[in-house]
């Protein structure tokens, strides 16, 4: 408390030094470090103090201020009259201030800003005569009571707003400043009645009372709903506070050789580099953000002001090289000469992130670590896919998921047959159905995006279009779609086949008619990006690919192996069908034999081109894993083409069905349970595995197959299906006269197998968490049924994430680290990685980090975003990365 | 090495002394064990000598004897002359014995016995002149030859039996021994051919080669198919080995003075303390287990040999005081004198071991320790449940799962409004059908059995069943339900409507027609015994009870509280259906109001109800757990109905049906999910439960609430459900003048409750175990869909139980000790308790108090055995508890 009570609570800048400096963010918040730091640097920046955010806790707990800070305040603003030769609430030379808040996080929901605070009717006089210009100190005065009634008195805008227009109207005037003088001070006198009225007291005349009330009020909106919220989202802790700025006025609206605005000293959308930002002369700080004046682009200050454009480049510069990263300004023109009132980091677009991190290392202003720590993983969606122009004007419909990243527009089919047939002939359709299955998989494939009304983050729809790279909006629920009808209602609205509509699988938007598009580019920035990031990270990078164009395009982007190949999806297709539902119909092991005899062929050709596309990286195979009713029709129709397909009854097929029907699908004939009930199936499997990695060795190509068993609960589950893949791989090994090494481990995704990892890593030489089922069963959550609730859930925040999109390190989590512990005790050299939706999302990557996991494997659009999230990861653990820097 | 080296392979026994003792059962074998230790009581036994268990894998291995086994052997051989006064091979005064295997462990499918070894054509004249019988001598021989052929050559016993049966139907002679001298000694002859021609080998003629031959079948044996897979089933290692006991005959065979019987110290059926048993004049052992002839009940050899009946008592009485429990017994009398063959523990019946633990407690034989922990635990049921008369002649239709004990006969009906209607007219009825579901609930309470052909022993039908103790059959895959037709099919048969069977819960068997039952008793012994377990737990048993009469049932089986009231069947009877149907069909929370209010009164009833029947114990109240669908109608005209009770539209109704549906219901909108999206549920059961209490309360009553939250995976659910109760507790005590202290805890059902237990614990006071579901989710396994697998799985040893009738320590156990160990971090006096299927199974309760839990609960029925289970586990934990007594 002694250490506290020494501490002072007011921090001064002015006259080329400041009390505080950038590291003391904590204290000063943003802006005052900033306004500290520039001072500091020689930048000019008029003088003022900042009130530290510890007073903050202390006024709110209490209601009222910390008996010290009065003198401490008092003091600042006599060495503020000092610094600027003024008086505050002088009336021959009156200084006015401005009040702003400033935590240490960038918070929206606080107060902002009160300008020219310190008027009254007398100082105002003063101001009159000073600036020779009656009008502007009337309306400086007009704007300061408007502000003040606001934001400390808290009173509806409106009010004044109303009051304003109603005025201008009258008067037939369109601009605030084309006011007569006489009209400005009435709107004054107006505007105090209106707080007199409201509030039943005056408006305060002494401009120490303003400047409390003003503080009060910043220290108060710490605590407004929207603050908290978004602290609550962000993770902020309430204990922060905000602290208080209050600086000598500058003024933008002393004449056209005033002015205000904002630069950045990169573009934040191209990344070029080059001063970026808009002004306006003869203005005040909110004219520009208020949209009523359009500002003038930064590049006409050089004609109209070079001075000052001069001036504000070499600031810039300074404080780019500072600060070593683009920067984020606010300045005032007073008569021709420039202030600064903020600097902080510039927010950047994705590619504009890209563009500055490879630049600046060429520059030399900073490392390659540090450009690759910078970029936020997921911004790179931004450069992976094509986005809607940011100037269209758009119809929007609705707004559901945000599934799978990208935009695109199409016309609306309701049926995967009908999708595909258009999209053979070039037509550019979306595919909208309640929801979908793999049966819709082809239409899918011929759609440029997907919009479904049901279906969470990981949806049949959702996970098939994040692997395919499609854009698509998942559980829009609003749309009311009729399959039958060919049409969907939203809002009152019919949109009905062949309409166009935009889909934004990066927002979850779902627009009206079709929308520009801008196309993504990786480029050379980006090449050298990940080049660095590549030497840096541990972690190998793997994709999930079902196909030979799924690998190659895991390639493409980078991928080290396949972490996850499901077999079902090769189960799907025409021919492949038929086969396989003869298999489920079979009485017996011999007639499933003869089924799967037909299959073999195909799938042996599948793993053939899947293995020359990874080109000797290893390939994860998965057997078997769905429940088998997943591949009967529902459909009477259907039922009665298998029936004559088949040469069985309809009856014989219904009953089937029946007997394979589950209550509770996920937890129950599925994955190795498949293989033990139809060992025939994973014998099959292997082979086909097997067959085709011997055909690529002997043409001299390499091939790592590693063969997965999922679904483990119980070791001698994986016991059990490991004996007939290695009874299957030597059989293949001795006919063909050739050895293939491969590996033979297990997806761990059940409870039960993270528990017992010890003994499972006895059999098993590598684990792959299978992130998706472990969530699912580790939370006694269906991914298809959470929809009824779980929104509801994150909205009331009962849990902060939704567990399908992050990894939920401290339920999952915990288990996955249980699993991976246990597993390297029986086995030092068990291989682990983790697929699933979990793969390509940073957190989890460098929660994978942190395990000394071997691998990340994810679909393939993620690749690049894995890729970077384990550089930084790996970055991170040698704790050579600022944290906060990436995630802000 | 050494040390085995040097220890003895053979142990002799006779003359008063023997060199082993009881204590060295791994050895010599139960059997040898049991020779050895009665001679050295001085007891009657014929000399002989026990070859070492240990003995038999080297055999086994390297299928040859050590080396410094025949020396041995050949040694105990010479003192088994010396010792008898007879010779081995000896035409003069032969030496015949007998040689028998013998496991520490009793076990089937191994080699019992051959009598009579060392008789051949020198022997047999010198066993004709000593005995001065030459039929006994011949006969014999004949057995002998027999017996070797069969067991030591493993022929087919057919070709034995054939030869002699076809000589004596062409004699007309009924029974062996009436067969003339020279038709035995051709019998003799004719049996040596069958040898010679089958083997190819001559039957051996030297004494010492049967020997070894018969030593060596003996070890073989262990090795059957039989043996191994007993052993498998039974956890008993390979390695154990059997012993082999070679036994100087004596002779039950020399005529009307002579016999051989089995008999036991106590009654093993009903434990009456007499001498039980029956024996054979003028026979040897296998004529007893044969049943060729009917033995005499044990009585009338007081009458026929008072001698030996006199000495048989004093033996069976010295024996029981020495063991210290019921023997089971083999003798042999020779010519009016008793000989000993075998002491083993008795094997009872449940009521026998309950009188006769308490009765020697009585004798001050045991003490109150032993006699509690010797009674297996779920051999209580026979004393809780009626079960078929032994003796009963049976037609079994079919075996299913024996998913709650007790048998009943009954009428076929297969609806449950229909055996309501009956059961009111007295009509004794059994429910079969498919499956049960809610809806059947009241024909399952008119019932006398429900037989089901799907499900398994955690199926709806299962549970509802155990919970009112009414025998069950489930999952009897074999017959095919036609309720439409109301029949069953199964094996060709057709069972209609109306037609009597009779169904064994506690065996699963399914039999034609009405059954002789014998009734369950308690009486005396069980109260003393249960009043001795009840001082020596430390875990406190509940019961999981719905309604008052659950709860009167499970206070007279001695339940100390409830340990989970599910209150959803509370809403399945007549008038609650129907508003919670309105409930479910509200469009709002106001409408969800006024339907909950039509059920507060009705709940609150229910909870008085309990509240007054457990008298003062604590009641565990869950919330409303299962999803909202289940209490929705399937049948268009049920939905009709629905339609017209509630005023709202049939394609109303229908879409809310459509949206509640779900793909996994086990793992949706359940649980504390259905409070967290309809509060007023919460609301409503929280008044509901503090009304009553303060009802009670007020009367004077003693009572105490526990509201348990369901389904919690995160500690924020909890967190917000606990909320609402408090508030509501609050009100209530507040309107009624009055506070009753009640405790608010969570069921621990999923594993991320588990995995953050600590976190939970900070705001719930107590956890219960709800393992039905944690085993579901830790095994991604549902009870409802494992029947396609899980027989499988249990049956190919791929685990060695059903996880959802034992609890699955090495998995499941592990989130429950962890969970208990970090619920227990944060709060040190956390009430811990399991509820759910598994509360009742001895195993479990073992484990519960190795967790230090504070109480399990389970079924009415089960209560008496979880009591006992618990004592057995104190005195465990205690170390002074023979584990392997109680699980014999």
């Amino acid at each position: 408390m002694t250490d506290s009570l020494s501490q002072s609570l007011v921090y001064f800048f002015g006259q080329g030094r400041a009390d505080g400096t950038a590291a003391m963010k904590e204290t000063l918040g943003g802006k005052g470090a900033g306004l500290a730091e520039m001072t500091n640097l020689g930048i000019p920046v008029p003088p003022g103090f900042t009130i530290s955010a510890t007073v903050c806790g202390t006024y709110l707990e209490v209601q009222q201020f910390p008996p010290r800070l009065r003198p401490q305040v008092e003091t600042a603003l006599q060495r503020l009259e000092a610094a600027t030769g003024k008086q505050f609430g002088g009336a021959e030379n009156p200084l006015l201030v401005s009040v702003r808040s400033g935590a240490a996080l960038s918070m929206p929901g606080m107060m902002e800003t009160i300008l020219n605070l310190g008027l009254n009717e007398q100082t105002v006089a003063g101001l009159e005569r000073l600036s020779e210009n009656p009008r502007f100190a009337w309306d400086s005065y007009r704007r300061f009571v408007q502000m003040y009634g606001a934001v400390v008195f808290d009173l509806p805008k409106k009010l004044f707003d109303d009051q304003l227009e109603s005025r201008k109207h009258r008067l037939k005037v369109a601009r605030d400043i084309d006011l007569p003088l006489d009209e400005l001070k009435a709107t004054v006198a107006d505007f105090k009645s209106i707080i007199q009225r409201e509030t039943g007291k005056p408006f305060p005349e002494n401009p120490l009372d303003q400047l409390w009330g003003a503080i009060a009020a910043v220290f108060e909106s710490w605590n407004t709903r929207r603050a908290i919220d978004y602290r609550k989202l962000h993770d902020i802790p309430d204990s922060l506070g905000t602290a208080v700025n209050i600086v000598a006025m500058v003024f933008g609206n002393m004449g056209e050789d005033s002015g205000t605005g904002v630069a950045f000293t990169r573009d934040p959308s191209t990344g070029e580099h080059r001063l970026y930002g808009e002004y306006l002369l003869n203005a005040q700080g909110e004219d520009v953000v208020s949209g009523a004046r359009t500002p003038e682009p930064i590049d006409h200050l050089k004609t109209s002001h070079p001075h000052a454009y001069t001036e504000l480049e070499r600031v810039a510069r300074t404080l780019e090289r500072h600060f070593r990263d683009v920067q984020d300004l606010e300045f005032t023109i007073e008569r021709g000469r420039l202030y600064m009132l903020q600097t902080r980091r510039g927010q950047r677009s994705g590619h504009a992130a890209v563009r500055i991190a490879v630049e600046m290392v060429e520059e030399g202003l900073i490392s390659e670590e540090e450009a690759v720590a910078r970029i936020p993983p997921n911004d790179l969606n931004q450069l992976l896919h094509p986005t809607i122009d940011p100037t269209a004007h758009l119809d929007l419909l609705t707004t559901g998921l945000p599934a799978s990243p990208g935009a695109a527009s199409g016309t609306v089919v309701f049926e995967a047959d009908h999708a595909e047939e258009l999209g053979r002939k070039g037509v550019a359709v979306i595919l909208v159905r309640r929801e979908t299955s793999p049966e819709d998989f082809h239409g899918m494939v011929a759609a440029k995006a997907i919009l479904t009304a049901r279906g969470g983050m990981t949806s049949h729809a959702a996970v098939v279009a994040r692997g395919m790279g499609k854009p698509c909006v998942a559980g829009a629920q609003e749309i009311d779609v009729d399959e039958g009808q060919r049409r969907f209602n939203v809002d009152g609205r019919g949109i009905s086949e062949g309409e166009w509509i935009t889909v934004d699988g990066s927002t979850g938007k779902v627009f009206a008619g079709q929308a520009r598009l801008v196309s993504p580019t990786l480029g050379a920035h980006f090449n050298r990006l990940m080049s660095w990031a590549d030497e840096m990270r541990h972690l190998r990078v793997r994709v999930n690919a079902d196909t030979p164009a799924d690998t190659h395009r895991g390639r493409d982007f980078g991928a080290e192996g396949i972490g996850l190949c499901r077999t079902e999806h090769m189960f799907f297709e025409g021919d492949r069908l038929i086969s396989m539902r003869e298999m489920i119909l079979a009485e017996d092991g011999e007639g499933r034999q003869r089924a799967l005899a037909k299959l073999l062929p195909m799938q042996r050709g599948d793993f053939e081109g899947i293995f020359r596309a990874m080109e000797g990286f290893p390939v994860t195979i998965r057997l078997l894993d769905p429940p088998l009713h997943e591949f009967l029709p529902k459909d009477p129709a259907e039922i009665e083409a298998l029936a004559q397909q088949t040469g069985r009854s309809v009856k014989e097929i219904n009953r089937k069905i029946a007997t394979l029907s589950e209550i509770n699908p996920m937890l129950g004939l599925r994955g190795c349970r498949l293989g033990i009930m139809y060992p025939e199936i994973t014998a099959m499997q292997a082979r086909a595995i097997f067959e085709a990695a011997c055909t690529v060795a002997e043409r001299k190509g390499r091939v790592q197959p590693e063969v997965m068993i999922p679904l483990v609960a119980h070791v001698i589950e994986f016991r059990k299906q490991a004996l007939i893949v290695r009874q299957v791989a030597e059989e293949v090994f001795r006919s063909r006269q050739i050895t293939v090494p491969y590996l033979l481990g297990t997806m761990i995704e059940l409870p039960r197998a993270a528990l017992t990892a010890d003994e499972i890593a006895r059999e098993a030489q590598f684990f792959s968490f299978g992130t998706n089922d472990l969530t699912q069963t580790t939370w006694g959550l269906s991914r298809d049924d959470a929809g009824l609730f779980l929104p509801s859930y994150i909205e009331d925040n009962i849990i902060e994430f939704d567990p399908f999109q992050e990894l939920d390190t401290s339920g999952v989590g915990k288990l996955i680290a249980m699993a991976v512990d246990l597993g390297r005790r029986t086995r030092q050299d068990l291989k682990v990685g983790i697929c699933g939706e979990h793969g390509g999302e940073p957190r989890a990557v460098h929660f994978c980090e942190a395990q000394k996991m071997n691998y990340v494997s994810c679909s393939p659009y993620r690749v690049p975003i894995a890729r970077l999230a384990a550089a930084q990861a790996a970055l991170a653990e040698r704790g050579t990365m600022d944290r906060t820097r990436a995630t802000v």
